[in-house]
């Protein structure tokens, strides 16, 4: 029964389908959504714009995002039963596993009934995550419970004010604006294509969304920006960082924040961000950590010809908006829920179930016998 | 942009990895475990036995197996967290939403640290999963916070006693082992595949299976139980389902619990699970929706050659052992869980992230129009 292999191990350049949402490294900078490249995006457009952009494959006239923003505005205090839920979290928990639970419980106490209400429910989920996520939050580490609902104007700004529990600054704001446009969406990443299999077989939009949290929870997925964190803030200075660097490459450690499975020169979400990074650590007045990183870019080209990936300088721009690392890969989802919808509507539209096929390594067939003889 | 597609839709025919666990429609009846004929362990073993075979590959000795259960017994008692977060659920949820929800919030409360670790997070999975569908279920419908602690001798046994609450049958126990066996494993099919592709990124393993769950929960994948319960209970007797399936299969209506998407002239599944049906309604006494679901076999192999599937003669088994229809996906997850977790062992134990590419089929390149412009 063993046969040879003829896989090519995860899927590495087999097409698993079609989208009409993504490319990667095709076209402009790199990355576009629905044709606009993500640069021109993140220069230009707020989330809103770019959540309802992949939803319905237009940018929204005028009307259709003030309707848009307000359904959002209108969704975001969380129910008494979901509360009560995060609340029995422990202060402990992977902030991606409350993520996941919140979701998997929001789809339990508002299950969407039918695909025709897909939009409602999506909207559902942009406005409900930053609440979910902060409200455990502020539960544990300042002993609140917060009100989930604000005034925000955007899905960026009410996370912040959630977070700081006061109104966050413009720059703060724009920043993390272009932080969600950058990490929207991604063609079939391993999160996005886990909610188009578990999408293939016709589930519910909670279901095929937590699956997906699930699957970004992993260290060779999301977690990098967190990673990266960990790595410029054991360095002190840059010179400090470049003997760590030249060190670790020696040593042959994996070092995250660099290199792309698809991207080979640069990843055009880096340069995007690293501007953000510098404006953000100048306001503060403390450029140390977003010179480490820097000079971390420096080295990694010249020793390894690596480049910065999308991960690397969020690092320091989100610590320096007083963001807990541990809240980075959540952030993410915030951000990816709006991509990982738009595919889910795109697999029910033109739907098969998502069944491939294994090569079997395995035993040759044997007969069962009785424990006694074993 | 517009390419032609190459993509081969759901991946029907594409190898997507290797795996040792299982074949399906290459040798014997048609599917194996490990090496082992499905109808020789329904026969012999015990769901114990399979899902120990599963895990490590080999059946077990007497002494391995006799750790094995103890090792599962010690873990039936929910937490209390878990009991209150289980309390919160509605009773108008879906049992799946339910065992979704319940899972996460297990991984949450017990988090699987690492990967050392993961044998003992999977027996914690399939001693639990039994308590966390009927603690929910029994909160609602017999307003009972019941123990999930029995002294059962095996998940089959437990199963069966929280629901009832009483010492089950040992026909009813020995046909719930076969049931269990029969679920307990099938190659790539899509909830197997998520739990892959979430393993894939290096997640926990609570994440995974959650996955899983929600992608066993659509209508083409689990839930065909259902479905062929409804189907057989419409019927009042054998010439009314004739005279029922030949006006469905003139309106071209959809027919569910028939024909696979790999077994080609008989699902081995089906022949094991129907002698059990048989003994069961004979037992009870009342053997109308048994000799309906012969004659609903009779006519789909007459009109369209299409066979009984594993699921369609689970409907009045499990009917007439006293389980609601709701659950009998959940019961679904309590024995696939041992296959997913199997899996998802494989795919650490040699990794590569899952990450398929997709044709585009979009928008061409196009430039960002202000609001006001569109």
């Amino acid at each position: 029964m063993v046969q040879k292999s003829t896989s090519t191990a995860g899927l590495r350049g087999q097409v698993a389908g079609e989208t009409a949402l993504c490319t990667v490294g095709v076209s402009g900078s790199g990355l576009t959504y629905c044709g606009y490249d993500v640069a021109d995006l993140a220069a230009n457009a707020t989330f809103e714009e770019v959540a309802f952009l992949l939803q319905h494959g237009e940018l929204p006239s005028q009307s259709e995002l003030d309707t848009f923003k307000q359904n959002l505005k209108q969704q975001r205090e969380l129910p008494v039963a979901l509360r009560e839920i995060l609340e029995r979290i422990p202060k402990t928990a992977h902030p991606m596993d409350v993520m996941r639970t919140g979701c998997s419980a929001l789809g339990v106490l508002q299950p969407e009934q039918s695909f025709a209400e897909q939009d409602e429910h999506i909207v559902n989920m942009l406005a409900k995550f930053p609440g979910i996520m902060n409200y455990w939050y502020h539960f544990h580490f300042s002993n609140k419970k917060i009100d989930t609902d604000s005034n925000a104007d955007s899905i960026a700004e009410h996370f912040l004010t959630l977070l700081s529990q006061t109104k966050p600054s413009e720059l703060h704001i724009n920043a993390m604006q272009v932080s969600l446009i950058l990490y929207a969406e991604h063609e079939f990443n391993a999160s996005t294509f886990a909610s188009r299999v578990a999408a293939s077989t016709l589930t519910d939009i909670y279901s095929a969304v937590t699956g997906a949290i699930g699957t970004l929870r992993g260290p060779l997925h999301g977690g990098a920006n967190e990673a990266a964190m960990a790595l410029i803030s054991s360095f002190t200075d840059p010179d400090d960082a470049e003997k760590g660097l030249m060190a670790m490459l020696a040593a042959k450690d994996k070092i995250m924040g660099f290199g792309h499975a698809v991207y080979r020169t640069s990843d055009p979400r880096s340069v995007v961000i690293q501007e953000w990074a510098k404006k953000i650590s100048e306001e503060v007045g403390d450029t140390r950590l977003y010179d480490i990183s820097e000079r971390c870019e420096k080295v990694m080209w010249r020793e390894k010809e690596l480049f910065p990936n999308a991960d690397f300088y969020h690092a320091s721009a989100y610590h320096h908006m007083g963001i807990p690392t541990d809240l980075f890969t959540p952030i993410f989802v915030m951000s990816r829920v709006a991509g990982w919808t738009a595919h889910i509507k795109e697999q029910r539209a033109n739907n098969r179930i998502i069944r491939p096929n294994a090569d079997y390594i395995g035993e040759e067939p044997r007969k069962y016998q009785p424990i006694s003889e074993r």
